[in-house]
């Protein structure tokens, strides 16, 4: 491993900037985001390479360019790949940015300008604008000679890009059939038409998933009068994939997913304070229910013995529904015509497990604390709270989305304080009905 | 949505047939697994698309496989891709895999006999056996006259592969460098000797992670004796990049990534059921320490109302934490050297937001129960099961990972487990202590 190799480097202080030099500028990336401050900062001096800044995840990209200067920045954009060096730009703040937009010179500038135009998240924001294009009436020797003029390709080029003379797109040339037809065809006769380009304008999220469904390499993109502006290729989808995945990950910790594993202390403790704020406001939430069954409570302490069994296989029947609720949401396989199917078989394991359970609990309470109503009661309630789990796992982050809120960052949070409550709420309650009669 | 389209169709009974026709194969994929099992045997009726099979994750695949017969299931794997291929028949019994083999024909047995004798999650398992080779002594036009041959090159060919006589590997020629070339240079003056071939005995998490750090397109694999064997595309690393990502979602809910949305009630409920029942264990072993403190709560119901707080507050740390740690393994960037390091982070963290969240707690429990000595307690619990949760936190995935327990599946019951314990058991102990005697 060579992030090893670097971590214990640093430890021994040995010769890093040797080290550095045979390294690929992803393999220092990973290294730079496994480190914490001090030696993050020591391998960051001998790093020399621009193309690192690419590589490294927003947060501890935007804490290492905090402090450099303007035309530094503008010197290691101009030798990234666009789409590469807006990503860059966009981290920092607007009046930076613009201080390093005035110090390139116009040609980068302008180039800039096209893709900045677009949202991070769109297809205009993935995009490169350095495409190839022919056109339709040219035969694939005139192709094959112009090709030759170039001393390099920009990167992943698997399709030229044909357009008419307005630059409209109007279909793809792939390279291997570049390569296979006669010299003498012309392009308009083995051009796929088939080859859709796509808006500049779609999110970031349909563009992953076309890539993923289609096993692109790459697509074209034009704006809205169908001129083509640039293309996308699979490297940066892959991105968008990995980010998405670690969005769903971390959202349910309450975690951004661009979150610097050696961010500094005191702003850790800040951001993530912020979930703990909110987890014991539903905490709370939880002692008041319990509270208002004090009398019970007290009249019988081995409720308060049992009680976390209900709430808590509640949320772990819940969080299961729900996580497949919210894969088949990142996927768009949730439609509306099958959420009341899926509705339906949830409530219908929540049923057979919590019959099950039910059983198993009243059981283990019997025989621990001789109680037969106990364990009737105890069966009852969790019976009932695994019913509501289902219900909720599924319709949560329906309402959540439906509410503009990210499902993946408030659903978690929101069916445990479901479960909770009416896990201790339930079980309490016909304690309170039951146990005073009985 | 298309999948919305086919699934209001199938709702209303219309023309499913004609609609399928016009659709992709990953988009029938798609409908076919967020459909219920009445209407996606419905669907899967009107499929005339071997390739459609390809796009299934492994559950929904291996239940519609179940009752092909191995003439057609030859047949549908005949039309794929090698390695879709393979793929396809890993999911299905040894017996029925022998029996699919013995219908096909000598050739197709061959090709498909090379891929399978590596693990399925290896660079072996991950490859396509369909290369284009040349070797190094001769000039670009001869390599262009021989594509020309073709009618159509392997899909996603971006690289040819250039070997000795042996066939073994000697360096990759782009496709690029082919055009932008003079055709009388000869191969070994323009090949890439930097494009590393990688063994087929390569884990395929070690495969994407490459892929990814990379930015590659293609990558050829060889065996022990450095004979090339084949080439994996990042068409399939998508696929193991999103299959990590899922697994390490659904695990932590105890779910398989390959789960099936509409899974048979009955085997969702006995999948799920064993699940539940580890976490049955767990929250009995908590209400067993809260057990142990009868006496005191007998005492004192107000520590019932607030029990809670303390455990739930722990295991929302500590899940930060975790997921920290767990995202940080997938991409390799924990290391032996880095582990003290991110502990003693994470522990300063715990110790910052233990001591503020402390003191809000005892602020709000002195408010309600009117009682100093109570609220120091749950707070000092609190602080307590903070800093615990924190190194738990870090250590709990390391541990598991060292016994070959997966961790994205164990560790968040274990962390659970722990901070419920920590939480229950500090604070009934210390009121037990403190409360008694004041």
């Amino acid at each position: 491993m060579i992030t090893n190799t670097l971590h214990d480097a640093l430890d021994s202080h040995a010769d890093i900037q040797t080290l550095v030099k045979t390294l690929h500028p992803s393999e220092i990336a990973d290294s730079l985001e496994s480190l914490p401050e001090t030696q993050r900062d020591r391998l960051w001096a001998c790093v020399k390479q621009a193309k690192v800044l690419a590589y490294l995840s927003d947060g501890v990209r935007g804490e290492l360019m905090q402090d450099m200067l303007p035309t530094k920045i503008a010197k290691a954009v101009k030798s990234m790949e666009i789409d590469d060096a807006v990503d860059v730009l966009q981290d920092l703040p607007d009046d930076k940015v613009e201080q390093v937009l005035q110090v390139m010179d116009l040609q980068d500038y302008r180039r800039l300008r096209q893709v900045l135009f677009y949202p991070e998240d769109s297809a205009g924001g993935l995009m490169n604008i350095d495409v190839l294009t022919v056109s339709t009436d040219i035969t694939l020797r005139m192709v094959l000679r112009y090709l030759r003029e170039f001393t390099t390709l920009p990167e992943k080029t698997d399709i030229l890009m044909v357009v008419d003379s307005h630059n409209c797109y109007q279909g793809g040339l792939l390279i291997t059939d570049l390569l296979i037809n006669d010299p003498t065809v012309i392009v308009e006769q083995v051009m796929s038409t088939d080859l859709k380009a796509i808006s500049a304008h779609l999110s970031a999220h349909d563009v992953a998933l076309l890539f993923e469904q289609r096993d692109l390499l790459s697509v074209p993109v034009i704006d809205n009068q169908g001129i083509l502006v640039g293309r996308i290729t699979i490297d940066d989808v892959v991105d968008v994939i990995r980010a998405e995945a670690d969005h769903n990950l971390m959202g349910s910790a309450g975690l951004d997913e661009h979150n610097d594993m050696f961010a500094p202390v005191l702003s850790t403790t800040r951001d993530r304070a912020l979930w703990l704020g909110v987890n014991l406001g539903t905490a709370f939430l939880a002692s008041y229910v319990i509270g208002l069954f004090e009398a019970t409570l007290e009249h019988m302490v081995a409720l308060a013995i049992l009680m976390p069994v209900v709430a808590s296989m509640g949320g772990i029947a819940g969080s299961q529904t729900l996580t497949i609720v919210i894969r088949g949401m990142a996927l768009d396989q949730i439609t509306p015509t099958n959420i009341p199917w899926l509705l339906k078989k949830e409530l219908a394991v929540g049923i057979l497990n919590g019959i099950f359970w039910a059983m198993v609990v009243a059981i283990i309470t019997l025989l621990w604390f001789s109680n037969l109503t106990l364990g009737i009661i105890i069966g009852s309630a969790l019976l009932i709270n695994l019913c509501i789990a289902a219900l909720a796992g599924v319709l949560i982050p329906l309402f959540l989305k439906r509410l503009s809120i990210d499902p993946a960052l408030a659903s978690s949070v929101t069916l445990t304080t479901i479960t909770d409550i009416i896990g201790f709420g339930t079980l309490l309650g016909l304690a309170t009905i039951f146990l005073h009669t009985f």
